[in-house]
């Protein structure tokens, strides 16, 4: 008997029907000689519904209070979902991330779990009930307050529970098939991956592949968690995520595991910057103080007897105006001579492992996006990661000719399906 | 400065617009002195939703699974309550049941406080900070589960946090101006009325007046908390209910506080029914093993020589088929002719601890029954109530007549305002 983790995320527990659905799913799994502990996170769209609501009564909501809110989501499905599990004749008990034990820092809004003590929940399954815990949050002991781990926490929170009571396999269930070669969306001939080792995983998600967070990826390398993507609606076998040496290296795997693709930043150039020591430590110092989390940095050699030079750097969208305000805060001490913004950008990466073993991978790949007709503004590379940002009308052709270049094509296009619930 | 512990209901934090409202009524009393501790109810309708979603997902939703999803109502307007306090300057806290130190007996769904541990609230108000809790809910301490008290739990726990506390006072907000001496929608020329002792408040709950539950008003007569009752939309001064001492009891106080009447109950009569001791006891173990409550009883005077009576009795209509299932069961036993049971009745009770001194109110009461041309089908008394069963369809004219009869009518009928919510 293994003990298996599942986590079915807001769209696989939309409504009374999808979490029936689940249910079932659960039961099977416990009909074929399993113990399942189950990770849940809130219904569809009530995680936004309850941020409206917050809103709609105040425009500064407290962090503490905002987390008491939004963990009322997964208490919802967490207990209905218990009561479906029992109505198909499995005992099943809810437990909120408190009392499952995962304590997380204080950090509300954006907690990380920094231990879980799983007592309680190995209890449960040792009376042969399925625990099904509440994703997303967890217990500062200090003030023994709820907090919530922010967007994707669902993940880690199956992820850190696997780890702690040394399950077998943590199966993430969403509403796509796994991880693909590149998003099914823009490139049709994308194959579903069988196999793809932590790094790339954690690459594919830093570089925009929506279907894991990193920190969820980063927790499961840390324990060595074998996770499963998979679909709540086929039952295909889906991805698995796992160490480097269990997936594989022999000479059939592919060097390359995919192409990912992300719309979502913006690039500030910063013109005029002194070219002197500090100018630049001076500039993300102002940025870091903001917040704001910076990707790709480009400095242009200075040009001669100038003395100054352009710094570009990519964020995402949304920090744009945060990051702004902490330049021109700062601006007498940088020095610059003009800020300008780019919303216009995408940003393309290729990963695989097999890239440390093999040359020629970035000569392919620029080769690619100049047969391609697409112009190469930033480049960053690391030991398995080339990323190139681009005009983001060119992104997509971009992808696709990428894809194409490292033959991760299927031969007839597999038939790729997206979940039922049509987003 | 005083200690004031306000309870605001479903209907009083609505939406995020009644919230706001609700703030700034806490605000205002924060401003003029007092120390605040705030227990809030689910917003409108959401513990209804919730209940019918458990039952789109499961025909016998398990009790315990069941409160952890009805608390989730109470988190969200607390959490909401907290941030619309923050956001007018004032700093609040909010805490769930067992946060708040409600320690409740094991029962899911009407589970009983048994004690409160305040504590943490404690140190709230030493902070000066406003402590919002959750209403209707606790902690079953051995299981570490959290509780719901069953329906109207929210003022429980408002008078519990009050007594716990050493409050002045327990402010119970609710969508109508106070406690009436008779139902204005039936009643224009119904009174407000200033005060009313526990015992007096305790039958006119037990005799179907809704705005406070019996079992709440108990609690406040043991801890002695002088409770008032009053709208949160008008601001006008409401009911306080109080000890019996604090109540008055000079010349000037009426004799009768009011008229209460319920048409929710329905009555059974079991015809044939041997006239031999143990007749009754069999029959009513019978009906008390299906946990139905009852209310009034008859039984007929037997007919010479027939050697069988009637019995009737009067129930909550929603508990007749698990009554008649429990008699039919033991029908041998008990060794009846036959089983009747009649929907349309309703009770008209009058409700005073004047009674207890004055002569004469029972005929009165009668008298004014006789020329409203109302018949009188079962009877019962207590020392400050008289309750009798007539049809359903004389029921209001019942109550007028009543009412005028032992001069409750305002002079000139006061503007009765009813809620802002349109319920």
């Amino acid at each position: 008997m293994s003990l298996v983790v599942q986590k079915y995320g807001g769209s696989s527990v939309a409504d009374a029907a999808a979490l029936r659905r689940v249910a079932r799913r659960v039961v099977e799994t416990v009909r074929s000689g399993h113990d399942v502990v189950v990770t849940v996170s809130a219904m569809g769209d009530t995680t936004d519904e309850l941020i409206e609501l917050a809103h709609e009564v105040t425009d500064s909501p407290d962090a503490r209070e905002m987390d008491i809110l939004l963990t009322a989501g997964e208490r919802i499905s967490m207990a209905l979902l218990a009561m479906a599990i029992n109505s198909e004749g499995v005992p099943a008990q809810a437990f909120t991330g408190p009392q499952a034990g995962v304590i997380t820092t204080e950090h509300h809004g954006r907690a990380r779990i920094i231990d879980v003590a799983p007592g309680r929940l190995q209890r449960a399954i040792a009376q042969g009930k399925v625990a099904i815990v509440a994703g997303f949050q967890g217990l500062n002991e200090e003030t023994q307050d709820v907090t919530t781990l922010g967007r994707g926490g669902s993940d880690t929170t199956a992820v850190a529970l696997a780890a702690a009571l040394g399950a077998d396999v943590c199966e993430i269930y969403t509403d796509v098939d796994g991880v693909f070669s590149a998003d099914p969306r823009i490139v049709p001939t994308a194959r579903k991956l069988a196999r793809i080792t932590y790094e790339e995983m954690l690459d594919m998600a830093a570089s925009g592949a929506k279907v894991l967070m990193p920190r969820c990826v980063e927790y499961a390398r840390r324990f060595n968690v074998p996770i499963h993507v998979r679909s709540s609606f086929s039952g295909h076998e889906g991805t698995w995520v796992v160490e480097e040496t269990e997936a594989g290296g022999d000479m059939e795997d592919p060097i390359i595991a995919g192409v990912a693709h992300d719309k979502s930043e913006a690039k500030i150039t910063v013109t005029g910057v002194p070219d002197v020591p500090g100018s630049a430590a001076r500039l993300f110092e102002a940025v870091a103080r903001a917040d704001v989390n910076i990707d790709m940095i480009v400095q242009n050699v200075s040009a001669t007897n100038t003395g100054v030079t352009d710094i570009s750097f990519t964020l995402p969208q949304a920090s744009v105006p945060d990051a702004l305000r902490a330049i021109e805060a700062d601006a007498e001490a940088i020095g610059y001579a003009g800020l300008a913004t780019d919303d216009a950008i995408g940003k393309v990466s290729l990963i695989g492992a097999g890239m440390r073993s093999n040359s020629g991978v970035s000569a392919k790949f620029f080769a690619a996006l100049r047969d391609a007709g697409v112009n190469i503004e930033m480049i960053t590379t690391s030991d398995i990661r080339i990323s190139v940002v681009t005009r983001a009308a060119h992104l997509e052709k971009a992808v696709r000719a990428v894809h194409t270049a490292f033959d991760l094509d299927t031969a007839e296009g597999e038939a790729v399906v997206y979940g039922g619930t049509g987003r």
